[in-house]
């Protein structure tokens, strides 16, 4: 700094704060930085990092920033990391396997502290890259009981006989289940939920359509499935889903809920945001994050720490689309 | 790392996999970290950083990710900046000037290569925050001419004309206008389209409630305005507000669009996948989006290039809402 000053021809003071981003007038910014430049000052955060390996950052890396579930917990585990001071950078993968390896052995380099991922498919590669990481890693999501990282997940499988449940107690029998991809993990639990419970109120399971856990898709889907049967409710694998799956409705003319009820998952702001109202289990998307970030600031105070696993437990939210109040 | 694999007892090759984050038994990834702190082994991207001072990150800050307009922007600045080998880091800033002067005074520690920022309000400590940072920065939003920085622009001013003279033409004479805050670059300008284009067409400007750019208080300014008059137009300052609008009209018992017509703005997917499908003045965030971060590619390539502006029109989307298609 002393060097930088002296070349630049300003005060020490004034080098330092151009060099820390807070200011100076035009002349005196560009002097310093020729000089910073010339001399090969190191700027704080790279010699910092070098000293305290630690950069103040905190990763989340997700699949779908466009689908509000993730925008929920994106905001609760920045609450929580925001207390301890770190910023929070998110990254968006697109749920590609690939992407989502990258990232994490991008961690070797060390460019956070920490990291929180939620993949919706987890392979033999994430579990390779996940085991080596220098950074802590916290995942949100189904992790396989012997994989040594910790973990916060949900039981959406449980989270489906809820809403088959509440649709059966309404005395609904024609129950229809819209689901995403059956290479998920998310696709694979609640294609497995949705079959256990009509199967435990002794009915035909006989109208499941597949698309993505996209609106567009979930409108797609919804209409297919309106062309080959009647049924008089349909659950859907999450809240993008059920939004499709309300227009299908609408647009057939099918009164919602006196013809065909309607119970979404995520609870998402879009279940309310929706008109009518959409029905929908909620699988503590918030709860998941703020106990992840959680996790991970314990992890990265005391890497000794064993790996923990966090559960919690989805519930149903009952409004217009079920026989709720609007 | 000759010395970390040598301590490691360990060959070059695994202590390398291992630092790379590529793999390696537990109990060699056990042994090589624990040699790496031992002899203080500096990671690669801090070394490099040292040399190059580039990182291969580009962030994006950004007010509320929850917005699709800037999952739309977002996307588009993505797909530019991976095409370059960048990854893209989102910061949520809630729209706080101290959160957001804070992400740019930070960008003096140069933890990423560059930063596209939208914020929607610009004051004297962005002003000054964004002049002195030795990083390329690009200002998507109305920055003042004499900023010596990239930035893109579109005129929200002019979009609103588009839904007013759209409205007007459809023989509408009661139209409202339903803005977010007065104290914001896109309130202010947005508030003076809507008197502009009334007073054009000689129309009185007595119906506009002012609320914030979310769905529940657009919502909320519906109600307010529909208990103090019977507008037959609405024009909503974005679309979440829209969305809040057309909830606050059909619980009324409204129909739209004969009874009230209704245009959003922003051209999100929210507008889409309402029901019906509302009407939206498009403001080119994607295309916004992929202009800033050619800007900003540019500019890491080459510091010495002049501030450069670029416009973006704003266009009509019809929809159902106002008369088009559903």
């Amino acid at each position: 700094m002393h060097t930088v000053a002296a070349r630049a021809g300003v005060s020490i003071a004034s080098a330092s704060r151009v060099l820390n981003g807070v200011g100076g007038s035009p002349e005196t910014v560009r002097r310093v930085r020729e000089a910073a430049a010339a001399v090969g000052y190191v700027p704080n955060a790279i010699a910092r990092s070098l000293q305290s390996q630690r950069t103040g950052l905190i990763a989340f890396a997700v699949e779908d920033i466009g689908n509000p579930v993730y925008v929920a917990m994106m905001r609760a585990i920045e609450a929580v990391v925001a207390e301890s001071g770190h910023q929070l950078l998110v990254h968006a993968t697109g749920g590609q396997v690939a992407s989502e390896t990258a990232l994490l052995r991008r961690l070797a380099h060390r460019y956070v502290d920490g990291m929180i991922i939620s993949p919706i498919r987890i392979t033999a590669a994430h579990v390779a890259a996940l085991t080596t990481t220098p950074v802590p890693v916290v995942v949100i999501g189904q992790l396989a009981d012997d994989v040594p990282v910790d973990n916060v997940r949900t039981d959406s499988r449980s989270g489906i006989a809820l809403a088959v449940d509440h649709l059966v107690a309404a005395g609904r029998t024609r129950i229809a289940f819209l689901n995403g991809p059956l290479d998920t993990v998310p696709g694979v639990a609640r294609d497995a939920g949705f079959r256990a419970a009509l199967e435990r109120h002794g009915m035909p399971v006989d109208l499941i359509e597949v698309g993505d856990f996209q609106y567009a898709p979930g409108r797609a889907a919804a209409e297919r499935l309106l062309s080959r049967a009647e049924p008089d409710a349909i659950v859907c694998a999450n809240d993008l889903i059920a939004v499709g799956a309300l227009h299908a409705l609408l647009v057939a003319g099918k009164r919602v809920p006196e013809d065909v009820a309607l119970v979404g998952m995520d609870d998402t702001e879009l279940a309310q945001m929706s008109y009518p109202q959409i029905s929908s289990v909620s699988l503590g998307s918030e709860e998941r994050g703020r106990r992840a970030a959680r996790l991970l600031l314990e992890r990265i105070a005391d890497g000794a720490l064993p790996p923990r696993r966090e559960h919690v437990a989805p519930s149903l939210v009952i409004r217009a689309t079920s026989g709720g109040v609007q």
